[in-house]
């Protein structure tokens, strides 16, 4: 992703990903998410701890890219443990378990250590891990690209588009799911117009969003949650796109808390609201939505804003982190094979089973 | 109202109204509602100018705050007009003209001007304003006070309660439209939730609803607006009440931006949605919501919380502070004359006439 910086009256672009594995140091690094976009800094994590730490805290966020972390993680974890390269599903035994329960809802993260699993048992070499963790990495930034591609085709020029928190580039290593059919706008030269819903409790719209649209150049403007439905009845809105933690057999979507509200709002008002995911967020084990596992966050994300009380001192807040949107809703869900209707996902039921 | 305070360990509770004239200084006097919940501190307001900035900054907020500060403001105008004291109407004018710019979207406030021109015409001594200004606020406490007796019959022990933005005794005066019920509800003992609704972007619900539910010691905790549908959604919400800024004839409610998205939401769940409201907030003028104006506010109340920057300096933002929900996704509107379905508030049309 392009990352504009400005100092002393120049601005400049560098290239970046939200998160990767430098091999020298054996750290993963990653850009802070919780400093964005006040400040741009590197967390480095040199240890399954800390990299468990980066994801429950929110260094980063976004299914793909807490997949991609955890493959790194994992990989990290082989690495360090070079002496005792043999058998690694028990030596890295603890690395695992804390990976697995750094988050609960997206289904990349145990997609990414089951897939890292599977490579570990044939691995005959220490590099084949990390090997296998940029594979699975390049992979996704692939399947965004692919993404890209395909949802393009919803968006004309003129369009007004309505997103929810942020999944961009910063949430999926590179490139993005929901972000990605407006870059694969923006360079084919349409011209259009983004609503970025501020998203809270933790502003990944206004923080996250706009600011990888700022850096680049496509035009926007960030809106309260409780505006969005507003512009939608003004007929000011002509698509939704989000993305999604992880996706039920019966094409149930489980996102960050809001996205029920705007998915209903859309149908309300016959606007087409799609989902876009790589098919890594199936989940074909659960039968529909209600059997995804909602993380409940800390009060303080509700009471407290960048540092600022907003609220009493003895007020209490509930804050889930994400909500299910039942399949009726959803107009299609945009992949990387392709945009489908909710129900035709079955078809890739087989597939993923392979 | 009742108000707590705390100061070296002892907790003692003071009774306040949002909004008071001041005799003796010819001061109108508030509760500064920008600071709350952080600091309790009193605002005065000598001269219209400062009337009409304590309302368009919002020092004093919600539709009969709003028209009570206004009626007061016309009544400190004559006093302090004292030597021209003949013909009102024209040595106020332009105090008349700039409290009725202050805001748009209320109906009381021009309701409250209108009902104070209408005093002053036939008034014989420089009492009779200040008597009528008083006489209107006392009697916007009655209809409250009416409103929580009529709304408290919807409100079972063990509901679980949502309400959107403050339409409590901060935003009447007294004792609340939509809290109106809580209150008379809590008095007679029973025991029920309350659901706040932040309310971005200038968090009412967090800063001011709590606030006050804290006062009353009535059970609630506050969620992000984009978690209202994820509880409505569960089952975990009974009942919703806001409050109103103008309804039309047709039963069309103009209330603070996002009640039209939990109006939908309720409805596609199921749930009873009821808006509490005076009559003086009914506009037979207007035929539906359409013609009611939107106030678009300062982008900074989307872009900076209490201060804090919570976006890229060169994000811009959108901020209609409020919105239009249809009468049909009203199931009754609750008066201090009883609970109306939105058809049926045509019958106030001849009274509000006379």
């Amino acid at each position: 992703m392009k990352v504009k910086f400005h100092e002393e009256g120049e601005v400049w672009t560098e290239e970046y990903r939200a998160v990767w594995y430098d091999r020298p140091s054996n750290e993963i690094r990653f850009i802070d998410q919780r400093l964005l976009p006040e400040r741009f800094e590197i967390f480095k994590a040199k240890h399954y701890g800390e990299v468990a730490y980066a994801i429950s805290e929110m260094v980063v966020r976004g299914a793909p890219a807490i997949g991609a972390t955890a493959a790194y993680g994992v990989a990290q974890e082989v690495m360090s443990k070079y002496n005792e390269f043999k058998k690694f599903n028990t030596v890295i035994q603890k690395a695992i378990d804390t990976l697995r329960n750094s988050r609960p809802t997206a289904n990349d993260l145990f997609y990414a250590i089951d897939y890292m699993l599977n490579v570990l048992e044939e691995a005959e070499t220490l590099e084949d891990p990390i090997a296998a963790a940029e594979k699975y990495v390049d992979d996704i930034i692939n399947r965004c690209n692919a993404i890209g591609k395909y949802g393009e085709e919803l968006i004309k020029s003129g369009n007004k588009i309505l997103t929810h928190c942020n999944a961009g580039a910063l949430a999926t290593v590179d490139y993005g799911t929901a972000l990605a059919p407006f870059r694969s706008a923006k360079n084919n030269g349409k011209v259009f117009f983004v609503f970025v819903d501020e998203t809270r409790p933790r502003l990944q719209g206004s923080r996250l969003t706009a600011w990888e649209l700022y850096n680049e150049e496509i035009d926007h403007a960030i809106i309260a949650d409780n505006a969005a439905g507003f512009y939608m009845k003004n007929g000011d809105i002509d698509l939704v796109i989000v993305g999604a933690d992880r996706i039920a057999s019966n094409g149930d979507v489980a996102n960050k808390i809001g996205t029920y509200e705007k998915a209903v709002l859309a149908h309300e008002n016959k606007i087409p609201f799609y989902v876009a995911a790589p098919i890594s967020t199936f989940d074909f084990d659960l039968n529909n939505g209600d059997e995804i596992p909602i993380e409940e966050r800390r009060e303080e994300e509700v009471l407290v804003i960048r540092g600022t009380r907003i609220s009493c001192e003895r007020a209490c807040a509930f804050n889930p982190a994400f909500d299910v949107t039942p399949a009726k809703y959803i107009t299609g869900i945009i992949t990387e094979e392709g945009i489908f209707k909710p129900k035709e996902i079955q078809k890739f039921k087989k597939k993923i089973a392979k």
